[in-house]
């Protein structure tokens, strides 16, 4: 409370307190009266607080999301895909175009990258472009390339949706939903994917607090579907040397917080080809439990995002390199 | 091109560029080979050229949207709605609570703000919320509740839509659909908003760039929609003493690049009720077309946002020291 | 104190807080235990109370400045230098050059600035460049021009010290020592200034928090120095549409949280010379004490900056408008 | 060229771009001017060229650093320092405390970090704190000890200078200048360690860019100094879960960019203990030529930063992980 406090502003604020159902705490300490609140602090919205006639400060010393802590859930969650778990010993690693354009070129990917180890594919059908004049994605026809070029190569799948109108679709031809950077905080979205009972890969957004991402996570969570995974892919800095900057301290700080396992994207982050494989290792160094890994079979032909993808033989390398990180520190790839 | 290139390299980036309908101008200098390049950039994605073997940069020297640059229209666009026109020499003001609770609050805060000169009123009905346990709106009911109490005393109303699906409700009950921060690179909710001809308040998101911020904009202009306003709330910064950091910079830099008009949110970027109205002066200063102010008549009861709200007697005050500001700048309020 | 801490952590915390002189008082409530600590701070480093064996969090709830805070003073500082006072009613202007180029240069421009109203002179003598290979400034001999200049104009000096061995140099010549933005946490050169008795105009740093900037204040307040200005020059964010990004709302925060005037440099923070009268009348408008601005004679033959100078006639008028807002909102210029 | 400029107006840049021994080549396209520039561009500043009258925008090709660059250097440099190599396929450790207390407490230090295979001891001496009342380190006595420790185990010493008047006492008793992050742009002190012929370590200030450290790292150079070391200690960015964001990208960024040795520091960036292993494992794994890590034998001791220090079983423990991670990577520790 503010210095000079008057005795009638406590009792209003502690009352406001206790009607949200919370306990108050008072401590008096040389002129100084701070009041402790501990109780279901989930529907309380700090800032609402802070403006009380009287308070000066208000500290939050829970976190605010619950079913994503590690208070909440002390074991690891592993996330279930066709044959792979993510969240366990062994890293995953997801490969596979940014945009799918064509059968053809999805089939020659997922042979390379299937060979290779990985065993999801990724590929966008409906892509997120920052502008409406250029390449969309093919919406469900390229879900249903990326259903069928799985199948045949034994391989689960992640596609994008970018509306709650898409969520339907995708549940019927792909095994991972992903929500992109942009839609970190669509809450209609993040409402729309918890309904369903497909696991989610959350990819952090451009300036989205660590905090922010495990609340998105949460809406997720708190519609009952508990196959989330969150995905670091560069945040937004100052820095403009890089498409963005790769936040790997995240990883063990989200392995500290929540128990919901964590990939990394170092393709989106750095932008240009020959700094992935660098990036790559030095995710699995930092405790990440999947990679994914932009792959394109003829890069200087894509349409989207070639300068960052990896052709087959330098995936290739980055695997075998990787499982030799890995081993280092002791899980496997 | 990278020093030492190849001249077929140099053939095949000429030649592709040509197949997008491109002209290529060649320029040699010391050593150093230049490709000019001219046309429709539109569709061209940058990173997807700097990849190609044998580019070494690639500058992109004209804007990459169109609709929303002052070269396509040189003249402002005046957005209607009701009878208040934004755009012009007279400053609008767009003023309410940040949620819509009861017909009761929002009556009390509309007989207030009209009486000071807003002409425009505010409230959330679909409520983005960082968690999911907190307040989420009263949805297509409180739309309803601000038609009924704007139409009273004759004001027009903004109110935001959070998806896809929000979209034609809106459209029976509002007259300007608010596109949130969070939502500044929901492309698909931008497509729905551009298929519409209702007015568009574009908000900036955390870490829209201008440029990016103009592109979203250009996925409403695209649509057909003409009646789009771009408004500044705050970004995000290394900064934490203020909720955001407003960058009115950004409003002398959009009147050049844009014929768009441009509010200013004072309240959502400061976040605290007394900074709010240094912040309306300087933007009103600064060149605003528009303000967007919270009111609540009882912001100490306010459900949301409470913090940042003014109550009737200083917006009231606000509006008379706006209207000096904006009679020295040559404008009228 | 973290969950399930034992008894003799506990003790052992309290124990090592009672021997730095500060008083500890526990609060138990449903297993959480707080330690709270009241006394002298100042020596207290948060980071080493955060480590020790059982704490789970430090919050601080005092200001780690003293001398910088409103609570240790609560009436403005007016900063006097020559005819001005800094921080009353009447806004201060200090225009100038950004680099002393020649006597005329600084004469023409001196002639000009003092019969808009300006009434102190900027200049920089040592120039802070980012290449080795620039221009780095006329050193003693430009202070020496600026000094005959303004005397024979009856102005104040103001201008840049980089480095401990300039101090003594600058007390000889100018009025005000400009700390500039890269030099904000340089504590060497804070002490030093602080052992003079010039008026102090201390730059934010491009990445300083208002908290580390009020704690370098308080490095030359520490010092015996009690005339500092404190100076917003833009701060670095994504945003690179502008050089930097200039956070006017720090105008009205700092009036709450001190005691010491605040001055704005709008040339610095937009870089181009349209568009810093919109922001000088910003800064007006959200309560700045003085503005610093850049005029050049011949802006197109500047060394230095000449793309964010004003020439004469563009600052007379700029002047005029200042005035008339100033009024607006209260104050003489 | 902006578009419609008068021929005059093209003819008076390029007759000042070739007075500066530029050689300028024009390009005309559709009614569009360019001028490309080719030269020495060291003793040009972009942005005097681009508020010329009918200049549109500027846009720099090459680099405008030269000594650190790769183009005037392609073989790595290799910094020699007692009987380490920094820059070779060994990869070196510095480690010791965050603040020099006495001599028992370096001694401690040397032996467990020697014994672990550091060969290079840190240690502050003159120490830059926030606060002015915060414990400042022991000056040019701390640094006497660190002299005596490290040659009872034939370890060299690097500790960091604050001021221009601190280089000649740290050149009489350590083997490594360090330039901490916020003098990253004091450039007297850069100048001032340039004219030694001591190796020099600079870390990269909170909010540098990559260009602007090769910019400050190229004064070195510029004096003569050519043992210059790039230390990456984290950056500034809006997330705050961590004391900084460690931008590990950087250094595969700089092995492209520079022949200057890349060291990342994970202490200050992470800040707190149990986050260090897992970020110094993914320094390795991205390329880093040297870590700095910083060791206290009784962390919950420590005067300063203590949080993050790893004490001598959890160092010994990292340099092992870190040994089998280099191995991986095809490096030795």
């Amino acid at each position: 409370m503010a210095p000079g406090v008057a005795e009638e502003q406590i009792a209003e604020v502690a009352s406001r307190l206790r009607l949200m159902g919370l306990a108050v705490h008072r401590s008096d300490e040389r002129g100084r009266i701070v009041l402790g609140v501990v109780g279901d602090l989930g529907s309380l919205d700090v800032d609402d607080v802070r403006h009380l006639p009287g308070v000066q400060e208000v500290v939050r010393i829970s976190a605010p999301y619950k079913l994503a802590s590690r208070a909440f859930r002390a074991e690891p969650t592993l996330v279930m895909v066709r044959n792979t778990v993510v969240g366990g010993n062994r890293i995953a690693v997801m490969a596979g175009p940014c945009g799918v354009e064509s059968e053809e070129q999805v089939e020659e990917t997922a042979v390379a990258v299937a060979a290779a180890g990985a065993t999801i594919l990724r590929g966008g059908a409906f892509k997120p472009r920052t502008s409406p004049y250029t390449f969309q994605g093919l919406g469900e026809e390229g879900m249903k390339i990326l259903r069928r070029v799985a199948d045949r190569h034994d391989l689960a799948v992640v596609s994008e949706v970018l509306d709650t109108q898409h969520v339907a679709i995708a549940e019927r031809w792909v095994d991972i939903l992903q929500i992109g950077a942009r839609n970190m905080q669509n809450f209609a979205l993040l409402r729309e994917v918890g309904r369903t009972r497909k696991p989610v890969l959350l990819k952090r957004g451009m300036s989205g607090t660590i905090e922010e991402w495990l609340m998105a996570a949460e809406y997720v969570l708190a519609g009952g579907n508990t196959q989330v995974m969150l995905c670091e892919r560069g945040i937004r800095t100052f820095e403009t040397a890089m498409r963005n900057t790769l936040d790997l301290s995240c990883v063990p700080l989200l392995h500290q917080l929540t128990h919901l396992p964590v990939v990394v994207d170092p393709s989106h982050a750095v932008g240009v080809r020959d700094k992935v494989p660098p990036m790559a290792l030095a995710a699995v160094a930092a405790g990440a439990d999947a990679l994914l890994i932009e792959v394109h079979p003829h890069p200087e032909r894509a349409l989207s995002d070639g300068a960052q993808s990896l052709d087959p033989p330098l995936f290739v390398d980055l695997m075998r390199r990787m499982q030799a990180v890995a081993v280092a520190v002791g899980r496997t790839l």
